[in-house]
């Protein structure tokens, strides 16, 4: 394995997701962007480079970004999408597509995400398919988007059937995390994106979910070193898995620990603002540890152990904190059953022997889902 | 090189396309539609079997295959679309991508393509990009599909800046090239099929073109027999060059004999019915070798055999022949830098040393490319 974070030099790390020829380093330090052209320029194919990002990223960091890719003599030129998960729909996807080929779009232009989840998977499945793929280097700005969509190549756009059913494996040639960037980060958003850092802790790591009791608070209140450590880990974690199991075929569903629960909550509220994906992610795991808890496999004390650690950052845990939303049990459970990974009618769901220990099963009873969801829903 | 035909019955043939774990076979034979149910199976994924066709091919050949599906014990539907080129736009592909999903589209739900370039292009997208990739099949019903399109994993779709710049590639599990199936072609689409039949043999194996010389006429006249090894050759010729260049980063490039040509007459006349793909690629071909022999690469005399070859079957060798069309060199030149080859400004030409001897490279003269459209486009 050639996946464990090492730092380089005293001012950034490096993470090496290990794909054959589709390896890549994911970057990870302080004030990134304001050396990303001379930090990506190895590894372009050719000269040219189109960013893709959104209005708010773009009025806060892209002076900065430009200004290094000229500094590189690269030539570049942006385009500027509406924020929003609405921006990753097939007409948004149409429409850049037409705009990349207009500015005259080859085969060695790169693209460049420069934004968070929204902007790199749809710039991501634009990069995948234009011209069958061209290179693509991704700059992600959000916690979340930087241990998480930063490794495995998962591009997606939304489509009325459901969120990222239409997309792409495609692997970027460099990531960049830039840790400054996220001060400018919404606190709600760092924390939604806290909540995939504590997956990585709770699905797999023991010892790093114990750093994070020790640092998350830190982390969260602007400790650079907390989050260049944080999210090297979590790269690293999710890059050993990633290379083991690159197209989700087994391993790699270890990942979506709390998401088979968050994803059924998401759906009810439409996607919308009023809980993250991160969010969601954070009720969805103390679920996915209770269901573990009632089936026999866990200690309760893990289960209450990691739901105290994400209270105690800020993250909330039940639903039912989410004012003005009615909850039902048979809803969710028929919503969990339209996800994209059931198989021949089956959920397959993360579960936990522990904290840091998860696995992979299809083998639960629907009076326990419905009972741990039950519960989850009560006041 | 694992890309030899080989006759594994007396009836039916094998090609292997190797690349790796991507390796797939090409079966070639008479009435393989009448068995696909049986022949596909084994490389399935699960049970169930979506087919993509058009209007035309359903019309004559569905009820053949769903027979041959059902009698497999395959769970199995079909999207009909509307034939011609007009089905391969980005609505098509939408309104296709949400048909998948709304019925209900699993992971190891398996999409078979059964139709021409058209149908193979549009649902080897769809494919690659439902649920970022399921299991996919292919049936060609064309010459033209059977020898081009079965081998490679070029999936695409057209936009309004042109043809092929949006797609994937993606390999299929399998392909199955009936002969028989050719009997319905329309002489015409046989004959445009074969140009890229004869391709092979211009482009790397002389002994190939002489025994297209010998048994030309009675393949397009319907002798199944020489249908099958002219079928198994092309797929095995295309198949030892996209084993050592999957993703086009040179020698594949080889396989765009005439295309450079081609496509600019094709753009020219809106890719419309007027002409078809391999006649565009036949004239192409009769133009790169007569550029080559322009610039002192290729005796006169291979050249002209090429062009006698072509006539003797049928094939129209000028755009001139086309009733009705205005030609101009500036215009063809025009949209011969528009090609989604061009690298920084410099068109990539497949140019011969002589019959069964084609090279690529970018060194071409705009005088002598001048030149060569002014002949061509003379009457």
């Amino acid at each position: 394995m050639n996946a464990s974070p090492a730092a380089t030099q005293s001012e950034s790390r490096r993470v090496t997701v290990a794909l054959g020829d589709r390896s890549y380093d994911i970057l990870i330090g302080e004030d990134l962007i304001g050396r990303a052209g001379r930090l990506i320029k190895p590894v372009l194919a050719g000269n040219r480079v189109i960013v893709v990002t959104d209005e708010s990223v773009a009025k806060l960091h892209l002076d900065k970004l430009t200004g290094s890719l000229t500094e590189a003599g690269l030539d570049h030129s942006a385009i500027i999408l509406p924020p929003g998960e609405g921006t990753k729909s097939f007409d948004h996807y149409a429409g850049l597509m037409n705009e990349l080929l207009a500015r005259g779009l080859e085969r060695k232009t790169t693209i460049l995400a420069f934004g968070g989840g929204v902007i790199g998977d749809l710039a991501g499945f634009a990069a995948a398919t234009a011209l069958r793929g061209i290179p693509f280097v991704q700059i992600p700005t959000t916690l979340l988007a930087q241990v998480d969509s930063s490794v495995g190549g998962k591009t997606a756009i939304n489509v009325p059937a459901g969120k990222n059913l239409v997309g792409a494996f495609y692997q970027p040639r460099m990531v960049l995390a830039d840790t400054r960037i996220l001060d400018s980060l919404p606190r709600r958003e760092l924390l939604a994106g806290y909540a995939e850092v504590v997956k990585y802790g709770a699905l797999g790591d023991l010892e790093f979910f114990e750093w994070l009791e020790k640092h998350g608070s830190a982390l969260i209140g602007g400790d650079h070193a907390a989050r260049a450590e944080a999210v090297a880990r979590s790269c690293a974690a999710k890059a050993a898995i990633v290379a083991q199991d690159e197209r989700e075929g087994g391993l790699r569903a270890l990942l979506n620990l709390g998401h088979t629960f968050g994803h059924a909550l998401e759906s009810r509220l439409g996607y919308g603002p009023d809980l993250l994906h991160g969010e969601a992610v954070a009720m969805g795991m103390a679920m996915a540890f209770s269901l573990s808890v009632r089936m026999g496999l866990c200690s309760g004390q893990d289960a209450e152990r990691l739901r105290r650690h994400m209270a105690a950052v800020g993250l909330r845990l039940k639903p039912t904190e989410i004012a003005g939303v009615g909850w039902d049990t048979d809803d969710l459970v028929k919503r969990m059953f339209k996800d994209k990974k059931v198989e021949a009618g089956r959920i397959t769901f993360i579960l936990a022997r522990g904290l840091g220990d998860a696995f992979i099963t299809a083998d639960v009873g629907e009076s326990d889902l419905r009972a741990t969801l039950d519960e989850a829903l009560a006041d």
